[in-house]
């Protein structure tokens, strides 16, 4: 079939011909999921869907994890309507995995899983796949990518942005960035009303503790709750800028006298001057071997009842941050599902070995467009905060941030609700037949 | 000009005659705030306008402790659209305080306060005073009303209602409740997306910490995020059934074996069998004397990381489940509101010494009205969740539950949104001019 169609016939324009290649769609979610992760797939899904030369578009359930098991779905069998709602779902409607094809440390296993890989490539006719994830799953994109290059497997792999934390290089921002700061910013400004409502001569102190182990770009988001001076957040600590204890208790100190309550916003991988996470439980690791952090906000309690004698509390938001689809960003939908219409856009166009990026044309008003990232310059690239994006005393975002993140968290989606409660969708996910043997 | 007013007239019914006491109308918050304890504020102001006995109406800052340092702001100086504003308004618009009048410890300062606070009523002729609050507020407005009798001074106080607890004896349920159970079943529901979506083989354990100290009707309130018996929340851990480690664990265990992913949600309130709180810092106690509760959430997550070897994570909503006024409940905000008017109502029907309650006239389709109970009624009453309404082993809430708190989560409120963020009012506070000496 794909054969028979890709013969070059007289009279068409060579791209034309080019961009015939007959075959299966595959679409397959990984890592931490975001509230817009699925409005990726739902591009991805409708865009598909406009090509004649995709044939089936299946769907890998918990990422690369569940295409080694063979573990497709029918998204073709889909209701439209489902899909659709896909944009206003949280989650990863497909499942995701921290799986990834470590070549440094399972050479061996990497080598075998690659292997399946094109095996189920191939018994399902895979000739587009899309994966949408962060830094890793976009290493691993790459990595199906120059195996199908080696192979002469005619495959389109195209990577889909998507991280809360921003730490992507290259793209301007990461779909699910804008509504984890628009959930966030809003979480401060309520609960700085909270706590100002209740504030004593005493002074107290609110530590929120949000996502963010490389870069600090969630916590500096919350400043976007600020419209004047006097109002929270009052301090963000940023791995980005190196702890110092001292002078932070004594901004918190300020602030106190100035405005009786301090609401800080705290980075899980906030460092010390040596680089060394102030939180940080080393006798706990994640699937890629990373250290597990949590308690910072505890700590960072502790130190300031113990050191200022002021009542403090945490809070930490924990997975509600990048679920909190009801508080979405309509921008960060729309360009969620902007990226995954261009990465099949991209396939169309023959290319393959590309991350879609989002490219801002203009802060204010804000225009923005998508482009295309060789895979290559993506994977553990660094993304931190520019330090002149912040006050010279690093304790606040400056207005070059501002400029940045405002236009990110524009607009509201319109979830349905049922009972009170938001109304997500779900997949009927009708299994693709397996073809092979179940994986060694 | 009060006793003018007041003399009878023929012709004038004797009611009316009655209600006529004319004078000026204070109203305060206290203890905790919740999305809606501006709406009941909001409901007073309008409501007093309605009324040509209500001369001023005063808002006393931070609850008593303000009044006692004279501290007025004129609220009828506010602009109508700040005042309808407060329906949406997060916090204690007013500030509140945790201050009381302690017979018990401190009955030296309690006699003055009682009699400084007499000072100021009659200085600003206060002969209107609402308390919006929970119980240690709805005792202090007893204490006002029993001291006014006691003095032959002409006061109407009535207490409203306010609690996200919902640990108010007599009232069907309190103003704030609905609310914190809408966005914490609207989290569960979103986070239980989230890790549903990451889930493996190996399963793992996300513990939602909720507030609730003497009841648990927060964490009981998110079983409405299950809508079918394999949704999140998987086990509920409240005050109200004592908590039996291998018990629970064994339960953990089965849901993970089932689901993978099993999602936790507990008061931080938690008792074990011995009534201790599972979670009790006993080196710190709150203005009240009770002991400051923290942490439960990850008492629990270390224990299912170490006894059951399942990766768990925790969330600690802290302050912002009692802010959330961005998805605050429609009919939280409208009974609040109410609460607030019944009040004034009350005060003009010579009513005095109650407080404002919630009355179900029927649950499906939800009818309610407002009420009174005398405040003797109301203070140090505790008000759990009955037994039958779990299940038999405790660890959910059963369908007597579930139509109970359903009613309370219905609609969403409009909140104004500026550059993507909530736009919430704040009063201009223009000072009422002091009468007396400072307090001593």
């Amino acid at each position: 079939m794909e054969q028979a169609k890709r013969g070059g016939t007289a009279g068409f324009p060579l791209w034309q011909i080019m961009a015939e290649l007959v075959g299966n769609l595959l679409v397959a979610q990984s890592g931490g999921p975001t509230a817009v992760l699925n409005a990726s797939v739902a591009g991805i899904i409708q865009e598909a869907g406009r090509h004649e030369c995709v044939e089936e578009i299946y769907g890998g359930l918990h990422g690369i994890w569940g295409i080694l098991n063979e573990d497709l779905i029918d998204l073709n069998d889909e209701k439209a309507k489902t899909i659709e709602g896909l944009k206003y779902t949280p989650a990863a409607t497909l499942g995701t995995c921290r799986y990834k094809l470590d070549f440094k440390k399972k050479p061996d296993q990497a080598a075998k899983d690659l292997e399946r890989l094109f095996e189920v490539f191939q018994a399902h006719n895979i000739r587009y796949f899309f994966y949408c994830g962060g830094n890793d799953s976009q290493d691993t994109a790459n990595k199906i990518h120059h195996e199908a290059v080696r192979r002469a497997y005619e495959l389109r792999v195209i990577g889909v942005p998507k991280t809360i934390d921003n730490d992507l290089p290259h793209t301007d921002h990461a779909p699910g960035y804008g509504s984890v700061i628009k959930y966030s910013a809003t979480t401060v400004m309520e609960i700085a009303a909270d706590v100002g409502s209740m504030s004593t001569e005493e002074g107290s102190c609110t530590i929120i503790e949000v996502m963010g182990r490389q870069a600090g770009w969630v916590a500096a988001g919350t400043v976007l709750a600020k419209r004047a001076p006097q109002d929270a957040p009052h301090v963000i600590l940023t791995p980005e800028v190196p702890f110092v204890e001292e002078a932070f208790l004594a901004r918190v100190q300020e602030i106190i006298v100035a405005h009786r309550s301090c609401v800080v916003v705290v980075s899980e991988g906030l460092k010390n001057g040596n680089g060394e996470e102030v939180s940080v439980d080393k006798s706990r690791v994640d699937a890629f071997g990373h250290p597990v952090l949590s308690g910072v906000a505890e700590k960072v309690e502790d130190l300031v009842t113990q050191k200022l004698k002021v009542k403090a509390r945490s809070v930490k938001l924990g997975y509600a941050q990048r679920a909190a689809a009801h508080l979405a960003s309509a921008v960060d939908v729309m360009e969620a599902t902007a990226c995954g219409e261009a990465a099949v856009r991209a396939a169309m166009e023959e290319k393959s070995g590309y991350m879609v990026k989002l490219v801002r044309m203009q802060s204010e008003p804000y225009k923005w467009t998508t482009d295309l990232q060789p895979l290559d310059d993506i994977a553990n690239v660094a993304h931190p905060i520019p330090r002149d994006w912040f006050s010279d005393d690093g304790f606040l975002p400056n207005e070059k941030f501002i400029a940045y993140a405002r236009p990110l968290i524009q607009g509201e989606v319109k979830v349905p609700m049922e009972g009170g409660l938001p109304k997500y969708v779900a997949l009927e996910r009708s299994p693709v037949e397996k073809k092979l043997p179940p994986r060694a």
